[in-house]
């Protein structure tokens, strides 16, 4: 390995411990836990809720804890005049993570936490409720020039977000589909996003900040931006012919390819493709779309094994099927994974160190200053 | 040392190598250099758009390149109606952070980066324009209804943030204190809000969305929110023996002294203090909040060597000699460090690579999952 190759296997961090954490393993060998439990168990037994809930609290809720906590979130779905007048003065032109990340520091400016942080739970479960909102709020403003109420009989985020983006009562399966791809986004470690929010928590900034902090990582292609990136790959082929032609072409001309590879999954792969896989299936197995997907999928395994699909691959297609506009794809991963980030921001209170590295500086030596009026 | 003193020494990232700079040097005994200048020429004898212009490309501006560079910049003041619209709907009770966090969201909203990137540096510069009408239109605007327009003669954005803010000529001596600060403030190596901003950067998001996580990591006490915390402080005490005692009493319950300490400078302190000192003393020298801020740095000095005043101690109180508010204390770190964030944002875009780091698992092992019924 040349010194240039190992300097680029330490880069961004790679394998560097930043902290302890007891939220989420994933890339150890026992799979992805959230706080012990098995994504797969979630995914298949659980909704979004219970998930979120053993996020903000460390353990599963039972029956009664659950309905509580569904109507505590169900009763932050309004949007405060001030936010909406904000929400209107945004084109629908705009980048919809820009859109959200501008609504959450908004939150912060109309709806302070605390500066001693003892009502962080209340604005957890604020976010919880309010993100689908923003959204469907702004979406149907901008394109219709019509302004939603948040009346719903969807008791979870899943059946409410689905409602209020397209205004009919949702497919029981779509519902389904959508609680699965929310569990599987909710948490992941330190992520680029996740550690960003982590950051800023470090500096004893309150949870609003670090929010929108985090949905500003959140939106680059190499990270959540991934399944909207995904979804126009898939999209570009008109037939499987075409796709394998085309991923072959950009491999060989090394260009990325979206919703594949990650940091800290090795060969075995992301455990959260195959489960997603399965509704993107149930919902399209036979479409074009999901034809190219598999077709892409099997050649990449054949081609390049060490960059199996990850969650961001077959979740484009899913939300593709149940009709969301590709724009929303990453806003919709951050419902989910704002549980995740919140419960790491708490857990970074609950035992604070500033998060501050240090640089190698490879910039000029101690250099003599010049006035302006002699340069 | 304990194995939980070990753990602590080495959390947040103290000491680790988190990638390479060629930007800044700090606690490598060769002092404070932006791009090889020592800070204390760079202080005493620049302007702030001088260091603006070398962080932005690498190298100081001739005259002409100075002249060109603050025209552009000056041509940056205005705000968009839109933009307006949303900071009429911020009300006055707001954090000035959270406001200028939602701000900078707005912009990725509403003046997009391209996605490519190419236009960055003209978003540097409508950056270092904006910024100091957005704290003063929103501070006329909530405070006394009046909506104030961006003419100036002040050719600085030291100048014209006085200007705009006093509503009157700004004193030479307030234009030169504060661009003494804005020097200061404009570059730090990777500090929190900094490696924020690279991580958010690191996902291939935009530029906009960085600087608005950056914002939401200075917003905290630990980090920018330092200035406005030790002006609490120091405005606390009624006379010099009231703060000694006090001080003293903090320092037995072990509390936290804002203003001193700091990750990467040891014994020798934070060479920015003494540059902002001199400018604090020339201000309010006969003031009891500058005997106070004396009183309190000898007592620090003498009891804590290990914990030296850093940059926010005296810039706490140099701004409140030209009659700032507590208040815009941070944001005016926004409309320096701006300046630093974008050339780490520059930097690493054009050598990129995800940071996404590990965590030590300290959680429950894999356990089995029980469905909602049964729990
Ligand atoms: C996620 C990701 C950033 C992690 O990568 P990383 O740990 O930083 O590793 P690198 O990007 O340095 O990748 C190592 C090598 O594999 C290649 N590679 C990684 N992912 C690739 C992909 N999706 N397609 C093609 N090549 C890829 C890189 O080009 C690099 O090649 P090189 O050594 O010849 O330069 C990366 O796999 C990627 O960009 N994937 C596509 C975006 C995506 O799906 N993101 C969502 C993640 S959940
Ligand atoms: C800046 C700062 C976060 C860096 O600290 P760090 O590298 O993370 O080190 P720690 O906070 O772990 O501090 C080490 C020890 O010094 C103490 N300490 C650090 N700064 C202190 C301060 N300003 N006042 C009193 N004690 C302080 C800590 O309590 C700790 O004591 P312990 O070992 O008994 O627990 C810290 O000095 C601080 O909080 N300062 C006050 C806020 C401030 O001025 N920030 C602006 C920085 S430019």
């Amino acid at each position: 390995m040349s010194m240039s190759e190992a300097k680029k296997k330490t880069g961004g961090l790679a394998g560097v411990v930043a902290g302890e954490s007891a939220i989420c393993t994933c890339g150890l060998g026992n799979g992805l836990n959230y706080y012990g439990y098995a994504i797969e168990d979630l995914a298949n037994h659980a909704e979004f809720e219970e998930i979120a809930f053993l996020l903000q609290y460390a353990q599963l809720p039972n029956s009664k804890e659950l309905e509580e906590y569904k109507n505590k979130i169900i009763a932050q779905r309004e949007l405060s005049e001030n936010l909406k007048t904000i929400l209107k003065a945004i084109p629908k032109e705009t980048h919809p993570m820009n859109l959200m990340q501008t609504a959450v520091a908004a939150l912060g400016a109309l709806e302070a936490e605390k500066e001693d942080f003892s009502n962080q739970d209340e604005k957890i479960i604020r976010l919880l409720g309010i993100l689908p909102s923003v959204l469907c709020y702004w979406h149907h403003f901008v394109h219709f020039g019509k302004e939603i109420d948040f009346n719903s009989n969807q008791k979870s985020i899943a059946g409410y977000f689905l409602e209020k983006l397209q205004e009919q009562d949702p497919k029981e399966d779509f519902i389904k589909a959508m609680q699965c791809s929310l569990i599987l986004y909710a948490e992941h470690e330190f992520n680029a996003s996740t550690f960003t929010a982590r950051t800023c928590a470090s500096t004893k900034s309150d949870i609003f900040s670090a929010v929108a902090a985090a949905i500003g990582a959140l939106r680059g292609p190499l990270h959540g931006g991934a399944n909207e990136a995904a979804m126009g790959l898939i999209e570009s082929f008109s037939s499987v012919e075409e796709a394998i032609e085309g991923v072959n072409r950009k491999l060989e001309n090394k260009e990325l390819l979206m919703g594949f590879g990650h940091r800290v999954y090795g060969l075995g792969g992301d455990p959260r493709n195959a489960l997603i896989k399965v509704w993107s299936k149930h919902l399209g197995g036979e479409t074009l779309i999901f034809k190219v997907s598999e077709a892409i999928e099997n050649l990449m395994k054949e081609k390049k094994p060490n960059l199996p699909p990850n969650a961001d691959f077959y979740s484009a297609s899913a939300y593709h099927f149940m009709g969301i506009p590709t724009a929303y794809f990453t806003p919709i991963f951050i419902m989910s994974r704002v549980s995740g980030w919140c419960a790491h921001i708490k857990e970074q209170r609950a035992n604070n160190k500033l998060i501050r590295p240090s640089s190698e500086y490879i910039g000029p030596s101690p250099r003599k200053f010049i006035k302006i009026q002699d340069r």
